[in-house]
């Protein structure tokens, strides 16, 4: 598998992986209908850095990574991350997160902030907490889960220097 | 004092304001040499909420009230708030802050949420308790204070229902 930074040819691949992850209502706050084009202006913003993971030619996942916050904020990044649901269960998370943490601390951020991963979505939890992320916040009711109904939601965090 | 929704005519006195309070770099992200241009466009966004507290005819304060995330996660609100340097300790954020709550209620959030209370900014951070919000998450270091260097921001919270 291959990471690299994604390009315009890159946008309908994008699209179907960012569609299929939404589409649910269970993991990210974007409005399940949201249109191809909001997506892409979102996924491509100047601030921000995007990726892909291809396998065979064929592009599995991506991700972005940006300062959270403006100016006297932009020392923490964040990152947002979603894999096909075709390739799900590969390790293909995990291998993003290590490629962003690597990278966050090549563009000489210091730390990594998640402001919003949703309680319920316990694999990315997990995920993230293996990667050295610990919840250092939690949101009550804060988000409106297609199935559930209003779940916790956490802010997590972790300082970089030392990849995992 | 008059607290009301903000219109073009009040952007001058909104500009002064925003920038006296950004530019020593010691309460909020926003880049101390901020343009108006930015400044005004961010006070007034298509999703944001923008008021105005005018005493004897002076604008001496604003604050904006906004969803915190997009869809799934709307029913929460976020809120900022600047006081004129020339109208602090006269109870104008803690009067503020109260319209908010009862706006906040009015328009049908179910609870508000602050993202980046500066730890040093202790009448703020000490306002908002006093005004029902906790301290739900600490992000280390997440604020280059300009005279203190990185210092920790609070993610602030509270459910709405009962205004304080």
């Amino acid at each position: 598998m291959n990471l690299r930074q994604a390009n315009k040819a890159d946008e309908d691949a994008i699209w179907d992986i960012f569609h299929a992850v939404i589409a649910p209502g269970d993991t990210y706050v974007f409005d399940p209908a949201m249109s191809r084009e909001e997506a892409l202006a979102y996924w491509f913003r100047a601030d921000t850095h995007t990726y892909v993971a291809e396998s065979d030619g064929r592009i599995v996942g991506t991700y972005i990574l940006k300062p959270n916050q403006p100016a006297l904020g932009s020392h923490i990044a964040n990152a947002a991350f979603m894999v096909s649901p075709t390739a799900r269960g590969l390790g293909l998370g995990r291998r993003m997160g290590e490629h962003c943490l690597a990278e966050a601390l090549r563009l000489g951020f210091r730390a990594m902030q998640f402001n919003f991963v949703v309680s319920t979505n316990e694999p990315a939890v997990r995920l993230w907490q293996q990667l050295g992320f610990s919840i250092v916040g939690t949101l009550p009711g804060a988000f409106r889960h297609s199935q559930l109904g209003f779940v916790d939601s956490y802010v997590m965090f972790r300082t970089l220097g030392t990849v995992a």
